[in-house]
């Protein structure tokens, strides 16, 4: 059986980071925004279509009320966008030794027994990362003032625990669901933490 | 400064292990119950004594109602073997590099930056881990049932996080009070561990 290390991670945490170096020095191959273009060539969907869909819970609709009540009919390809997540990750998790990064992965592959790692830090440390990565999509520049740029962080990691929660009936990020769960607040070298996590896996 | 390590850790996870191997590899200085020992010196009282009142969160006394309402008056030596400990658990972060186990440290010596690390696991390899090991206090040989021993194991956990929740108004266990979270359940070479967790810090 192939070795898979999953890694589940608060935004602005630094866990993509990790889990690339994680990847470069163990040899895994590394799959992250990579499954979103596979369910793209799948299901010609466009790639954004997918990255919403499969990264967001489906929002239940309600009627909307203009004095009738009616619904609008929307082609909803939610679910098949998530059928092909899973599918493609346990392909990818039969192929070879592998580092998924987020998509409740870790609750995918239940089975196969994955190396779990679940990555945070605080807020400060998120906000101040953030700002320093600045070809992160989220932060507009400096055109955010750190209360609403904190304000994002926190929309987006509540949305990755909706997500998780509502596809896994888990909670997103609690300890007991992952092996090891590590802290980058103080971290100022990743490629040192990264050397020290893959020496416990491999 | 010197560098410290606390290890808080759920009782039957190998937590103990796991500290005492890191402090091996690191050459750092090892306190557990040494701690106790010398509060036993400067304090007088029995080590027994200390143990439990250096563990455990004071019981709150009620009236005792027998007929009439009566107080026993019990000396009371908590408030004492707290601050011993408190003052000791701060020389020895002085006097040297240590690996401190339990004892609220993390919290205690919050300001000097210790590396904070908790370790657990689930209740299954806890109940193995306790049975396994022979020695240990809690485990009277082969005469408790799995289900007695398990619920013996639950105890003391509760009694410790409501000891480290009492002293420091802090959640026992929550990942964000610690730099890395430790799942021993699967682990099978706590010294490959160890060494792992020691490059992180040194």
């Amino acid at each position: 059986m192939n070795r898979i290390i999953t890694i589940g991670r608060e935004f602005g945490s630094g866990g993509r980071e990790l889990a690339r170096l994680i990847a470069e020095i163990t040899g895994y191959a590394y799959y992250d925004r990579e499954i979103i273009s596979e369910i793209a060539k799948r299901t010609s969907l466009s790639e954004k279509y997918i990255q919403n869909v499969a990264e967001h819970k489906p929002v239940i609709p309600f009627p909307i009320h203009t004095g009738r009540t009616f619904w609008a009919v929307i082609p909803d390809y939610g679910q098949d966008v998530q059928k092909e997540q899973h599918s493609i990750i346990r392909e990818l998790a039969e192929k070879s030794d592998c580092v998924i990064v987020g998509r409740g992965a870790d609750y995918i592959l239940r089975d196969s027994n994955p190396y779990r790692i679940f990555v945070y830090s605080d807020d400060e440390a998120k906000l101040k990362r953030c700002r320093e990565n600045s070809s992160n999509d989220y932060d507009k520049g400096t055109e955010l003032t750190d209360k609403e740029l904190s304000r994002r962080i926190e929309q987006i990691n509540t949305s990755r625990a909706d997500y998780y929660e509502f596809y896994t009936g888990q909670e997103w990020g609690m300890k007991s669901n992952y092996d090891l769960c590590v802290n980058t607040s103080k971290c100022n070298d990743f490629m040192k933490l990264a050397r020290a996590v893959s020496s416990i896996i491999i």
